[in-house]
């Protein structure tokens, strides 16, 4: 069976390096199903049919690591990593116990403490979640333990209405974790400064209230979903300071600037937040799942607010020194392996390497917006800060047309028909979102270290060709 | 770059053939991180060192695939679940759209609609979870949003105090999952019989009141994490039914009996429960992490529990049926493929080999059972019910000493030491605790289809000689 199974093996990473030419190939979902068969039957099937349905999966997935795949914050590979990732998949164990997981445990903490001090902090803690939602869920849960440590036995009722602030931009996540949590999404606000509230609130530190809640966490975003916009984080602290909030920096997305001399400015002062989400699986292109929660806190409050003490798992007489366990900081009991992919490309391109690349992302980025402004038809929306690029295609029958009534309407018709028609033939992918009072409009993600100019030129001509008739 | 990158893969798969003789190779954490040599720097290093970095790594790391790890549960390795895992690693995608991820998202309805069939449900819900906490928060989440949906907006302080029942040997995460949702572990009630409960509690359906608490939720359990106990599931189902309770079975451990017509009867009533958490990559060997939530749900409570209609990616205006898009089901936002490496080994050994494998595991069992029976000095904690082997190792020096005041404390030492042996020498893994009032005892896991009598025999031959001076 071995030598079958590893003929498979490889064949599973040959997919990768087949040269595929096109980012998708589009199937509608009935088709799809057809063409892969899916169903699980009594009997297992011969190897040449599994080699087939390995090569038909392949097929017709997206091939995020194509350069002009553009649609999301994550893209392209870096091989370093998948090694780390392949490597992980082969050694299979879970985080928990320097026991079961000796090398990744010292690892994490030495990738853990590494992203530490680019944000600034000689020490602290944290711990790798599966993903950035869960990152800030376990931030806003440590918050709410620090404030109301009784919650953890007593639940909600043994406090008072909480208050979670942060802005009309910041992801989603900020509402699921309010829900998860029990805070529920209308004591999150979103759509008023914080200046503002430290002007309305009653003043009686350490907590005030407002609207008759205690607020307890600020949520601000380094690098939002869609235009990758920064919250200055100086101002926020300030008002956190004074008002003794947690402050949570979520730079799921942007957090990886801090790695660039010329570009962390855009977090400045993100060393006196209380925690910070960063997800080396997007900017990074450690493969997903690679989300970091870090904390400042000396005091062990990630264990104190998660542990359960199992002791079927975390034995107090073990022979080793059971501090190094770090099942009791986590709310999952198993936990994937996540730093290997991070710290082997991290070892292979040195900080040096993964810097060039953050500062690599910003020139693509600069060169393909100073490419849409040499075009007719091209209107960004803001100049881009960082290297989200959103913009509108006006085609040729909109063009002047600004003022028509119906302009509006007909424009927010346009992305989506050229995204269908580019993922029909399959030549590239970016995303699009109407946003506040915006009409549909594209965003595109520069950040694939196999990108080109090529590629993005590509893109402005593909656009164009696909929406000229609209 | 890609030639030497390649050949970096290629080693990371072949650490896995490798033919490794001892489970694990135990290092003190100080000697194992200057060994490693973790320190990130400034600069990236050569192939050849990096690819001594991926030996060391495999080195040091333990061999949860050899044989003789008994330690956890999970154990052993599939090959094309390995296949899968590299596929879904080379494939870098995230579970959330149709768009980006068409083939797993068809995929992953399809796995979980054949694993309900197993519960017996023709139709319903869920979603793979990273884990089986986050799939029993999940459950405890949406049973919550069921009896009370305003919870998601207005948070808890909208709500009764709520209670949770389960049992004194449920898994640690209840009691996570009722801290981090804000419930509080004290509102969880783990010493009582639900027939108790409902003698107790003042009954005014559909929700009665116990101890000024308003029960909701029913976590019972599939095969208990130390003991591998099923609770009864039929009489819990008959006061969930009576008392309008959330009937969740986390059959995390205990789920795979499903696939076997000899043993299913383990789980009789499962289809009754409205939630099931079963995790693959336990006894099923998929490899971390895939574990599912099932429900019985067909009203879309998961989306409407979990829902933030984040219009960036779920825009309404897609040119597909965007009922296929799964990320307002989930909390986290990007989620990572975890269907592939189940649904290839499924096809490649059919239900009939999963059965098989399930089995097996219980006649393994059988005989590691009769093979300490025969044995003086192997104490048996009752007769295994699956396929956890809990016992004692009672050293000559204690044999016949049971009334001996210092008994228990004496014999509480030995499987520590017996533990660091093995470990140290790298033998062979198994794990032991305290349970209750019985001082510590080692459980050893038989689920690895890569196991031999020889290497039962030869772990019951090991405690011994490790052993027999204690």
């Amino acid at each position: 069976m071995v030598h079958t199974t590893q003929c498979c093996i490889l064949m599973g990473c040959l997919c990768l390096f087949y040269p595929w030419s096109q980012v998708c190939e589009w199937r509608e979902p009935e088709e799809l199903a057809a063409l892969l068969d899916l169903e699980l039957r009594e009997n297992g099937e011969p190897q040449h049919q599994l080699l087939q349905r390995i090569r038909d999966v392949a097929k017709y997935s997206v091939k995020t690591n194509h350069p002009r795949f553009f649609n999301q914050l994550f893209a392209g590979v870096d091989y370093h990593a998948l090694t780390g990732r392949f490597l992980t998949e082969a050694l299979n164990t879970s985080q928990y116990t320097y026991e079961v997981a000796p090398v990744f445990v010292l690892m994490e903490d030495e990738v853990l403490s590494k992203l530490r001090s680019l944000v600034g902090w000689a020490e602290g803690d944290g711990i790798f979640c599966p993903g950035g939602t869960m990152s800030n869920m376990y931030a806003m849960n440590v918050a709410r333990y620090r404030a109301f440590p009784e919650v953890k036995l007593k639940g909600m009722w043994s406090l008072p209405r909480l208050a979670v602030f942060t802005s009309q931009q910041s992801h989603y996540s900020v509402m699921k974790a309010a829900a998860f949590q029990g805070i529920g999404t209308e004591n999150v606000f979103k759509n008023l400064s914080l200046q503002q509230v430290e002007m309305q609130g009653h003043l009686s530190l350490p907590l005030f209230t407002y609207q008759g809640a205690v607020p307890f966490f600020v949520h601000a975003t380094s690098g939002t979903t869609v235009q990758g916009a920064f919250d200055p984080l100086e101002p926020i602290a300030d008002i956190c300071d004074r008002q003794g909030l947690w402050m949570h920096v979520d730079a799921a997305w942007g957090g990886s600037v801090l790695f660039s001399k010329e570009h962390k400015h855009l977090m400045r002062g993100v060393e006196r937040a209380d925690s910070v989400t960063w997800n080396p699986h997007k900017m990074m292109l450690t493969g997903l799942q690679c989300s970091a929660i870090l904390l400042k806190d000396t005091t062990h409050l990630l264990k104190h607010c998660h542990s359960a003490d199992a002791k079927y798992l975390f034995q107090q007489d073990k022979f080793y020194d059971t501090s190094l366990d770090t099942g009791d900081k986590s709310i999952q009991c198993g936990r994937k392996v996540d730093c290997l992919k991070l710290w082997l490309m991290w070892k292979a391109v040195g900080s040096k390497g993964l810097e060039e690349r953050v500062d690599r992302a910003f020139t693509h980025t600069r060169y393909l917006v100073e490419e849409m402004q040499r075009r007719e038809g091209f209107e960004l929306i803001g100049k881009p800060l960082f290297v989200n690029v959103c913009f509108w295609f006006i085609p040729p029958s909109l063009r002047g047309k600004e003022n028509s009534p119906d302009y509006n309407d007909r424009l927010s018709k346009v992305a989506p028909v050229i995204k269908e028609r580019m993922m029909k033939q399959g030549t590239m992918m970016l995303g699009y979102q109407p946003q506040g009072g915006r009409v549909n409009f594209f965003r595109m993600i520069v950040i694939s270290p196999q990108l080109s100019h090529q590629d993005m030129t590509f893109c402005l001509n593909e656009i164009e060709r696909l929406g000229n008739d609209l």
